[in-house]
């Protein structure tokens, strides 16, 4: 929806420095931006990028040091007025499924809330429930006795096992898989014979899952992603972990059973972490480090098997220089050598 | 179902030592059993939670040396007993769809068995068959000619290509794809022509697949899972690969093209094996080993490339030291010098 | 359907060396091809196969240096041969859906190509579009404005979200997700604020996709994968990625976000590339490389943090004498204290 640049400045509270009458149709990052197109720089230590960009207006945070010849929207907070804006410009970006199809199936006793839209073929089962605007896309399957909180957006091809529970504002990607069997055997004679997995999952407010996750219900009590923790991609959450609040899992990262993770604990990416283990609030993990013990808040760690990064770091320089060293002890032999004669 | 504790005992066959009055209504871990539900222990070298646990009493194994003031059931095999009693106690806890939804589609000619379940949208190409009491959720597809023993549960938006054998008593959880093209190519001038991967998929009985599990069908031939084997979610089988029976495969782990896996051989999370190796019976892996050469029977592997666990411990507590061995060297080095002089 | 030697001989403009009578019903790999099958080798160095194959026919390469005692097909390039001669020995070997199902549900404004097949339960939202010939099987979801192109074929179980845009003889296997979220957060006291993902992702012709890969939108403007690339399971493209053409990404590796792979790169399998790189044309990486800082063309990298190859087998050697080496430097340490005194 067209909007003047005024307007927008008027409708998210900010501050306009420059001529607002310029018509926005679209928004755009500030390299690829056109006319017609507002951007955003989150921070002002980007604000160089205003200089270059053909956007018709960028909003911007209020510590901007240097003026421009180019209209600007001063907010407190740019990321929150950009989904705001995106909301009034490109209300239909998102065709999110409207209503109840006719070709859902949903059980008797089901408890489906308010204003909630189900897209073709859902399957809700007996029990479970559904909060107020929360909406579910093609070919969700959502198991016995399973909660899902309000205003979520479940994408197409989703399975949520029984007796999950699943809280507000949850957004969960395509192919995810929550509720599915720990993996958990007892090796009698060389057979494994299977542990039935009798727990369930918690999905707090405001998590974020990425496509194709998997989160294993708990052998007993409960698999737990703390509220406001974001998972990306193709990432492994095992049986009877509890993920504390805030936590960002970049993609491919694994983490084994029953490990307890801390608040706003950060893994790069094809990170894993092994089993039992406790990892402190505010730990930060470069990508492929593999975690085998527990390690205390705020540490950052990175290499297989991971150490402090400084450790880590010191150790790759060395590693770097082996092959020298090599021929430097070689050389200090044949010195001794010759000395002892 | 309520059941007391006595009955329970008499129905695994246990022996009771207490009161058997207790009236179970559930199951739970030791650690968070409370009033009214029965907990486990598998080994007696647990047996010190039996002090501490609130549970209304627990299956124990019959070499317990202690005596304890709460109800024991004693047992061969407490795990085998678990399993019994959930059926009897949590008759209702995995509501398995019953019966055929009048919305599944199934070619004419496919050959479905006695009290198989077929949840909504299942579909079941020509020339399919479905062994009895075998279980599909629905979005379930069944490829042409695929067959599919009994007393098997597929769970939800399981992807299951043509001309796949399955045995009996086969799990696979949701997401999971079998039969899905192998990674070949011929390469021509620097652009890849797909080589056609006409063989197939055989899953033998009693194997368990994970969530979001990749399979892919052989370039001839066939891929094999032997009986027994259990893989974890998210893991990659390529194209012509055998993995032998009662094989562990943890979440994340990949092995390549036309590898050779024996019996009993289990990785860790995240392990890679390269392709037309040879691993031996009953091969450890640790997590994250990258496997890039063949190894024999009860080889105990780890690190990256992989090393027998004992020269690769040694390795890593050699590079843990590193940083000080460049010190001493340059230590030597100083000594020297000053020797010479 | 079967055929005579002679006759597929001619069907693919082959010289056939030998009896020519023999009834061909199937196709199979050298080793394990029987009477009645036709079996292929790619190039002469793989002629010794040809002593021991019980094929009843072998097509070979031109350049074959023996005779020998079974009938040939000489031809320019016989992976081609295989591809044609499986058409028509093998006719209905995947069993494609055809036609239009009654229960998709495409929306009234998208616009179907000829000869299209759409599969039970497929979903084609509005303004999307199918080229002509392109095949989606069963529970496919089609976003709002995608377009498909031509000669696609879409297999079970695959989302492809609003506003992807894929080309011509684009295969995706099933369980994957094209078109999913980026992951993009701006972190507020401790919390993480979702940034909106508004780009799209397009996928260029004769492009690859394996079973449960994951390839998300851009934030602004587009992911891409460039013609020609071949991409293995469970793979992981982050927001913003470029790869160029005629890559080969191997099963299990990850890309992170706006990194840009150049043409005829080939990575191996669980390889990780960190964000904002620059991977030149036709790099090489071994299986498990974590790429953490940018490589020129033509480099062939190994290891973790990733080295050019030789470096990194310099490195690896050395850490195998590394536990030797501390032997050596406390043998110079004793024989200095000695000389010392």
């Amino acid at each position: 929806m067209q909007k003047k640049l005024k307007d927008i400045a008027k409708f998210i509270n900010g501050e306009l420095v420059g001529n607002g009458e310029a018509l926005i149709n679209g928004i755009n990052g500030i390299n690829e931006a056109g006319k017609g197109e507002l951007a955003f720089i989150l921070s002002s230590k980007y604000e160089d990028l205003i200089g270059s960009t053909k956007a018709s207006g960028v909003v911007v945070p209020r510590d901007i040091k240097k003026s421009f010849n180019k209209p600007l929207i001063m907010v407190d907070n740019p990321s929150i007025a950009f989904s705001k804006i995106i909301n009034i410009i490109l209300p239909d970006r998102i065709p999110h499924p409207k209503g109840i199809h006719p070709s859902v199936i949903v059980a008797k006793n089901a408890d489906l809330g308010n204003n909630i839209a189900l897209g073709p073929y859902v399957i809700i089962e007996k029990g479970a429930s559904i909060g107020d605007n929360t909406i579910l896309y093609p070919f969700c399957y959502v198991g016995k006795n399973t909660k899902i909180g309000k205003n979520c957006v479940i994408y197409p091809n989703v399975t949520i096992r029984e007796e999950v529970l699943i809280g507000d504002r949850v957004i969960i990607h395509s192919g995810t898989v929550v509720g599915s069997d720990g993996f958990g055997y007892d090796t009698q004679n060389s057979t494994h014979v299977k542990i039935p997995q009798l727990g369930v999952v918690v999905i707090e407010d405001d998590v974020e899952l990425g496509a194709c996750v998997t989160i294993d219900r708990a052998r007993f009590s409960k698999t737990v992603i703390g509220k406001g923790t974001k998972i990306d991609n193709l990432v492994q959450i095992a049986h009877n972990v509890t993920l504390g609040p805030n936590c960002l899992i970049a993609a491919q990262s694994g983490i084994s059973g029953s490990t307890k993770v801390g608040r706003n604990v950060v893994l790069g990416g094809q990170v894993g972490i092994a089993d039992h283990l406790k990892i402190g609030d505010f730990v930060v993990a470069g990508a492929k480090t593999g975690i085998s013990k527990s390690f205390p808040a705020k540490t950052v760690l990175f290499w297989y098997p991971a150490k402090p990064v400084d450790k880590a770091r010191d150790i790759i320089a060395s590693i770097g220089l082996l092959p020298k060293l090599f021929e430097r002890v070689r050389a200090l032999e044949d010195k001794i050598k010759e000395l002892d004669k």
